[in-house]
């Protein structure tokens, strides 16, 4: 349930703007880092957010600035962050509460974004808010800091002069973040995908209560997965679609290709949820199928033993008059008779079908 | 079903702008109060609505005038302020029809806003009807007032000179109101969603008819919600979108954000529906889960039983030449052999999987 | 099924614009009244439809002209009205033709409105189909004729001069006789969700075969309302938002009113819908657990007595050497295992929480 | 299935536009006749479509050509036409290809329409594929020819100059073809509704397996009838939409009202198909209510034998020390027991509810 | 699952624009081929695609290119084709990764399609990816190289200088490219329309839980279909209603043909499942049907053998006072009154329908 539904009560009467940590708690403290790049040169710094700590400047030439903060339950470094940026409070408000859904929002001098990180655990899976701002030649990203920073193999991308993303702008950088958000998102779908092949295999083998159990966990799990990313196909279309002067022209297409990627991330999920449909169908007819087989044991004992039984219990009969009983042969013939009883049976049963 | 309908029978062939109150009787009378604020001061008062009294006059200045009803099946202090305002009688006919759906329209000169405020109750979600009116920098509000008055917060924070509210306009303190009744539907949403989990441990665990009849409660109440709640995407988008002149450009990205807030309530709405849906398969895939087992226990009961009260029986016949009841050896043979079938069987049932 | 499909065969083959009247035969001859009215005075008459009669003609001053026709069955009357008021062959096919759909259409100088007039009947809803035709300043109207006149009311209140209607132009009259029809939709409303009711109590207490035959029926009525009133959204929709030269700007917001009952009414019909849809859910459950306790029953009496049968069997065997029989205290021990296994069936069932 | 899908394999790899006849071989030669007429007269003819023939020529005058052909399964004489009025080929391609789904397509100087023609048949719903080319003052169909000329009636109507056809353009002429193939379904309709009727009478008074597989058949004829219509709706609002110099504004009022028709007819079929879905409902549930008829005779009988049943085996056993056996009043005493206990049943199961 | 869902882990953390071959690894080696052509003339050859080769130029006449590449997991000879002709790098990515889904994207001097040739195999349908490029006078073609060179009917209709294609620009080849591929859909639906069709037959005969199985393998072949078909609806639309400089107008007719072609495929697709979901319903009823038949069966042997078994074991009591035991005429009374039983419970079944 917590990952479907965050509760939110805390947070109800608060006037609006007021910045409230909605979200597990975290762990570790909030770490923050800063790279400043360009074509011919990087540098990474561990930046001072306290109150009373300069602002951190974009740069005035064409390099760009990148602050990343891993961790969104420490607000003075988000406030102090948000004030030099010029950050609307909102948005401040909007990264605290990790129970946001996924989207783009134009402000006068920046882009938000807010995404969702998907990774696959050991028990289903794990959800992390993401969000990115992208003003002229800064960018600032957020994360909820669960696990481990997502974003290293970008910062090991900016090492490297030879890459695109070092001569490109923020907006390509912002393309990359989100890029390898999304691609992460094939990896939660190879997981459940794997999950959903196993459980195929069981349901046609031996389906048990359990396997019923595992179809509705999986279910949950891919109504998590398009709650978290089925807006992200609005929040990608109107970055590439809008004239935002944040976006430079050579970036739309990169855009395009990763609106490509959620379409096909989408559609897979619903595909998954269809086959997961199709499969609670074979399940019900599985257990139907299971309780004619149990039905026809019992028909075929019962009407095998029942009439046997009555011709035995009619020659334990104490009439003084039984002739029968009087007769030699009346033992075995009676013993022979209730044999033809059963082989009749038996053929009968097999032209039902039932043997 | 009072909540999910409610009868409207004696509107019936009235004309256009007739005030009929429907709804639930009030027990406590209509209360009315007034604020007066601005940047300087806040003045609270309780105004005289009787019919021959003086009307209340909007501020000249840029002070704002917030008219708050709390109960709306008195009618003559509602007509009273209708015309002091130039309501048009249509809107108030909607004001004290409390069966309305939510819906924003637009006036000449004011904009006119319904919405229904939802609170979780002993007994499930209780709803309760909110008007408000917007004009040039005066705002009207009536609530249903079955319960206290939801707007407190509102006043208690106008009282604090510091804040945002008291330097804003009257479209402002309309979105505070509106603000606070889309938190309090995430305290709804909360309550559902214990429910819904309480339901989901007891569905794993031992599902009853009671369990049933719980999942269709729940059921019923989000149909509930969904109605209350669903048409308010289209009101408040209605308002950021069209281009009122009683709404600043300022508090346009505040409306954005109560947007966002109505669509993260509904989708969870739509995402607790399909839940609900899941459980009841489970529900009804767990009923036949237990039929199967109780057929089970009777199959093997039938199954064993069958074959040695045939054997018992056919010892218990009369016929006077049946040589193995003269046997010393006979009566043991005869138990040996008995054990022997059920030990057979008991093997057949393992290798079934029924034990 | 005659009110969801009514026949239409006999139309098929004829030229387009034939007069053929599609529905029930009617008793009563058909009826024609003519109402001319102004701010000042108000005329009732019985106009004189016979083929070679004078026309009826428009007032030339701003009085509004209308007449109303009850029965669609004759047609020389209406073919009369059709040629005076220059109306399109097209239209009066429509008016004959009571299968139609509820539908509005532009002509060059009228506007044709087709509207369904519902009412709760004792065996169900009642439908009946009521054409309107808007001029510049006159308005035929044309009912079923089923039921009694269900314009009563606005005559009324025409003969009152105080009232909205009489200072109104021919556009304000249409609103009201449409408003009535609406209005209507609620009693209907009323009947079908007290049934509702009543089968939902039915459901949690007893239910038997009857109630899913009722909520079949209640299905196929909410169908029939369905497909009544869904056309409606679009209809009266389009006339507040077209710009016929009929309707003039003070009625907009008259129309919009209505819209918005209209919206009110479907989403209603939606919502019983989705709550039948739930009730049978219900249904078959419960038929589900019935079936379990049956079952329950019959596997607690097999599985008590199977084995103490087989045990009062075992002792009928007519063995000479079974030592047992011999013993003094052989039958009440018997007796007593017999009484013990009865006592471990019965704890074994409350711990599978059969009784 | 030959109706819901037809075999389209041999066409797979030919080029565009090649003519490949695909649908029931046709028995009847192909018949060509040609009308020309305008307000004064009419002439019929049959004209000569041979290879080496003069082309057939519009005339000059405001007469209009039509040119019926009814089969398609002879290429010669439709290449001809083809040729002469200067036909794509891939409309001629959709003329003898009777898969296809009705469409409206726009060519530089005709417009080709292609429909389905619906008919009752004795053993479900037959279609017919017609396709129709209207230029300036010519028109030309083709139809299938599996049926006697559907077109008759038309033929008849040109007789008549009384009547608007024979005054009207080419486009009136494509109206009133259109119109007897939309007016055909309501007789379909009328056909398939009296069969549900029926079914639905079955079902209330003795639903069987047959009923099952003629709720299902009556899905598949539905489901032909969706495929067959759904498509004309935007093909026919499309005619009348666009501006297509063919059709002349006095016939655009008669397109909508066939619109109208055809929303009628698709309207009426999703209804239908609706019902059947809730008395697949009841179907499957009647089948529940006979198992637990079945099962509560099952459990009285074992109910109240089984017991008894003991009783008598109780009194069968060969103790010696069994005193009631020597009772003179043990024997009736037992049968009395027995009688007790058989009531006590009975009343058991009155209260249940079962008998 | 494999063509439902292809993994792509091993995409995830590289940079945009990495070829990485996704899908079945190729046994045969990459072949390519070359086709020059115009009205007069034919060449076909095959291009050295080596690192150090010179670029193969299009022609300066009006002549066209067209470079077919059977097998896409090598990847410098791709690489070199993308460096000629200048495509971009996300293009060459998509090519290689063949889980993509249908698209049309617009580049500067190119159009780039994907699409998925599917054609019926023992065990399913196989699906394989192609790429289309299209430029002025140029045209590349990408296949997965699964099953043989699927544009064969296309190089021996460039053979034919009769045909329009050799006279067409390249717009005109990649229509012919793409028509191919949609005529091969109508194949898979043929193979799948007579599986649905045999399954129909064995549903009605004699359906075991085979059935059911082949009937979701069914439904996940036809998910697979609709995965594969659904997204080309909006390419081939895209490409006929943009203005893309490289088609030219007369391909245009061409190209809306095609998309009919799709549109009626996907139709069909929908419509086979369709009548997938209803076989199932009657797959699941006769199921209950059958357990219905086995219920009766039982009921019928005990109720029969139930009362005279305990006739029988009456008359085994070993009570002295039985005065019936004395009768001479006692133990055929008993027969004769067991008899009647009999009879009265099969006059009993018959009346019930049961036998």
């Amino acid at each position: 349930m917590k990952r479907i539904y965050k509760r939110r009560s805390k947070k109800v009467g608060t006037p609006p703007g007021t910045l409230i940590h909605i979200g597990e708690e975290q762990l570790a403290p909030t770490k923050v880092d800063m790279v400043v790049y360009n074509k011919d040169q990087v540098t990474f710094s561990q930046p001072d957010l306290s109150t009373d700590a300069a602002c951190i400047v974009p740069p005035k030439d064409s390099s760009v600035l990148w602050v990343n903060m891993d961790g969104v339950s420490e607000l003075p470094p988000l406030k102090k962050l948000g004030e030099c940026f010029g950050i609307h409070p909102l948005v401040l408000e909007d990264i605290v509460d990790t129970a946001q859904r996924p989207k783009a929002e134009e402000y006068s001098n920046y882009l938000f974004v807010l995404l969702k990180m998907l990774k696959p655990g050991d028990d289903g899976v794990k959800g992390e808010q993401v969000s990115i701002i992208l003003g002229d030649n800064w960018v600032l990203t957020f994360q909820e800091g669960l696990s481990k920073d997502i974003f290293n193999p970008i910062k090991e991308r900016l090492e490297n002069s030879q890459l695109r993303l070092r001569s490109q702008g923020a907006d390509y950088l912002v393309y990359g973040l989100m890029d390898i958000i999304v691609d992460n998102y094939f990896l939660v779908l190879d997981s459940v995908a794997d999950n959903i092949e196993i459980l195929e295999e069981e349901l046609m083998d031996s389906p048990t209560p359990k396997t019923l159990a595992a179809i509705y966990n999986q279910k949950r799990e891919l109504l998590f997965l398009h709650k978290s990313i089925w807006p992200l196909r609005e929040v990608i279309s109107s970055l590439y679609r809008q004239e935002a002067p944040q976006i430079q022209g050579s970036t739309i297409v990169y855009l395009r290709d990763l609106y490509d990627h959620t379409i096909q991330v989408i559609e897979t999920v619903e595909t998954l949820r269809d086959m997961l449909s199709g499969m609670l169908d074979i399940y019900l007819s599985s257990v139907s199928n299971k309780m004619n087989g149990i039905m026809k044991v019992l028909t075929i004992i019962a009407t095998i033993f029942m009439p046997i039984t009555f011709i035995v219990g009619l020659y334990g009969m104490n009439f003084k008059n039984m002739p029968e009983l009087e007769w030699p042969w009346g033992y075995p013939a009676v013993l022979i008779l209730m044999l033809v009883i059963v082989i009749a049976m038996v053929i009968f049963f097999r032209r039902k079908d039932w043997i």
